[in-house]
């Protein structure tokens, strides 16, 4: 290894760390306003860390809800703009209960550091920051000019960053979006992600009487919020697990033949991902698991709950119930309007005597794809053949990341997924881990791909 | 009111509600071990009590749940003995936030007393311990053999009020049970309850995956637990309304021409029900809504629960759900059997990589059903209509008093229910509350009620 960009990084490994695990011990969780002290914990690190890395113009960019936190190195006139993107807002810890060791206290375990965000997002981000720093400490300059953006709001929907793009577009102006989140599909397989599905989400409330009744003396005459509730939610799927909403396909396209063919030429090896996770395929049964994780729209019910759920029993008819649902869309698919026929499938489900409230609807994002002649992609491409030591698969991916859609609509520019997080590191789950090796990767590919896109050109992406 | 017992009441009434107060203050939530003190506050209560007002051979009464406060006066050898039941233990003041004032303080608002438990069931308790001690002090005597247990596990099921009768069978020994529990139908109608509802219960959890899943990178490929519990529950009912689990009307009897003849000559707004709750009819259809309520079996989930429940949005397929499930049953239904048949139906109707595991299960009562004929019923119709001033209408109950089967089977004797509070009261629903003009009521009754069966001779009792 001769560049010495890399050597410095590979002296400040203990640096490195300090750094992460001091990120890592905020816990900035978003959708909570208990975590509130946690989130500003974060934004002063990075106001830190970003001014101390040698970039300019360090601020807050504010559109109403978490602020971004902004940096820049504008320095290479002849050399392309990148805007990197990333985010420190995390998952909340829940089931807390669930982790070995606590969620905001980091620890290493079998070459992997268990902490919530440390996969999504705060280790990737860090290796972007990181990079920047070592080149800038040890050449002086960047090999492009750079803007980076660090988000607090991904982890709950990115309410407000199409408002922050559109307010600071001139500030955020770039040739393309280099991501540090948007995880690697597998461990043992290096790919590239071309391709997410969009979301969309809201929560809702059925009201079946004006309070909770005994469950003897009324029981048989009135309807129960929980029944009422799991009969909306089992509607939604078809017997053969498709979903049953009215409305909900409008606008997707059939799979077309050379798009399932590609996925039967990636290596996948289905029973042992069904054995892992142990549990069994479930979904629409008329395609593959392939097809069905990253070509197929999904709705699903993240959080359900009513009536006694404590210690015993409480015989009651719970007169609310509560559910949480979001759901991934392919490409065709608007937000708005799919959130719109899963609600009137809701209200035309609802029998007598109850009534449904809706709460505020999140997320709303199109799915995304990337052209696959862009020129990000072939340098994302040739930095990680050259990192691995074996050229990456294109894959898609399930998840989604709002940006990408965002940042094309309102900047007009591709985003290429530069993350080094895997798809395995539970990282909405309780006991998220990053592996240290992947640290070693990141760090090295994040190098090699700001050479590469050193050696472009402006003109190459205007052409775009 | 010549009679000299009612006028010693009367001019007590603030020493009664002193007490009355005192008791309730006590948060004795037998469901949850967070109360544990409350429960110990409500027995070291009662046994005060018992001891003062002149009851002998006070004692804890113990099978190895909450134990039963027990108290005697046998100083009538040739009147009938009558074991006077009522319990101290409460529902769970859940969901807390709904109390307009705190559930363990009591609160006078337009003659109500506010609190959890002041309904179900201390009010009615107290009432027939202060006409006890009333009688002692004014009178030196009862006019029948007393022996008096508040039970501690009413609210959870009863759970060890079978063993505690075997364990002391010889000391409960009785002609008859006056129930202070087993609140009357109507405030507009007197009434008298000479049915009950049995009831069964478990709680179960779905588990589909080894842990929570990101509803992007697995979503579509994998079950979600709570479509699993959501599926399984509304499995649980017809499109009609009706309970489709197999074997679980095993043993129920057709209804009675004259059964259902009896019904239509009570007085129902069946209207006005439905308004006053803010719901419609709903579950078996070809029943009219009181043979739905006292002459029919339910199913009934009381609480739900699994996912992210907290504020915000997070996007994750949940790998648990749980359940809690009641059931009510009629004439003809065995509780053991009927729980079978549900977790049978629970077992068939999972799909693959869906594992579901059962909790403890809880209740188990018969349904009970008074012989028309019985003296004690002939005497409380009669102290109800002096009271009253008009005769109750005999009417069945949709609940549960599982001590009224339990007392059937262990000790041979049959309940007569002579509570004064009233089943509109939210006895298992935030802001319970207990009417003063009840308080009347039911010391005037159960004046009347000691006369009547002091009336009486043990060999009335001994032919039933």
């Amino acid at each position: 290894m001769s560049d010495s960009v890399m050597k410095r990084l590979e002296a400040d490994r203990e640096g490195i760390l300090a750094r992460l695990y001091a990120f890592v011990r905020h816990p900035s969780v978003g959708a909570d306003p208990a975590y509130a002290d946690g989130m500003r914990g974060a934004q002063d690190f990075l106001l830190g860390r970003l001014q101390a890395i040698g970039l300019g113009n360090v601020q807050c960019l504010d559109a109403g809800g978490q602020p971004a936190i902004y940096g820049e190195w504008l320095d290479a006139p002849d050399k392309p703009t990148f805007l990197i993107y990333g985010h420190y807002d995390v998952q909340p810890p829940d089931p807390s209960e669930k982790w070995v060791t606590p969620p905001f206290e980091p620890t290493i375990r079998n070459d992997r550091i268990y902490a919530r965000g440390i996969s999504d997002d705060k280790a990737p981000s860090l290796i972007a920051l990181e990079t920047l720093g070592a080149f800038l400490r040890e050449e002086g300059r960047l090999p492009v000019n750079v803007k980076v953006m660090l988000e607090g709001e991904e982890e709950t929907g990115s309410a407000t960053l199409g408002a922050l793009c559109r307010r600071y577009a001139d500030l955020l102006a770039a040739d393309a979006v280099i991501s540090a989140d948007g995880a690697r599909w597998r461990a043992d397989l290096p790919t590239v992600i071309v391709a997410s599905r969009g979301n969309a989400g809201f929560e809702f409330t059925v009201t079946t009487a004006c309070k909770d009744l005994h469950s003897g003396r009324y029981g048989g005459a009135v309807p129960n919020a929980l029944h009422v509730i799991a009969e909306l939610i089992a509607s939604f799927r078809t017997p053969e697990g498709g979903i049953a909403v009215e409305g909900f396909f409008d606008g997707v396209e059939p799979l077309l033949d050379h798009e399932r063919s590609a996925l039967t030429h990636i290596p996948f090896d289905e029973k042992q991902f069904y054995l892992q996770l142990q549990t069994a395929p479930s979904g629409e049964q008329r395609y593959t698991t392939l097809e069905r994780l990253w070509l197929r729209p999904t709705l699903e019910v993240n959080g359900l709950w009513g009536g006694y759920t404590g210690a015993g029993s409480k015989t009651v008819i719970p007169n609310e119930a509560h559910a949480k649902i979001t759901m991934r869309l392919v490409p065709g698919q608007d937000p708005e309007r799919v959130v719109e026929v899963v609600k009137t499938h809701l209200l035309r489900n609802s029998p007598d005597g109850a009534t449904i409230a809706f709460g505020e609807t999140r997320g709303g994002s199109r799915a995304y794809l990337l052209p696959t002649d862009h020129p990000l992609l072939a340098a994302a491409e040739q930095a990680l053949t050259e990192t691995l030591g074996t050229a990456p698969i294109q894959v898609r991916m399930g998840a989604t990341l709002p940006m990408t859609d965002i940042m094309a609509r309102e900047l007009g520019i591709q985003t290429v997924m530069f993350s080094f997080a895997t798809s395995d590191e539970d990282y909405h789950a309780p006991n998220e881990f990053f592996r240290l090796s992947s640290l070693e990767e990141g760090l090295t590919a994040w190098v090699k791909l700001l050479r590469k896109v050193g050696e472009q050109s402006p003109t190459d992406y205007r052409q775009q």
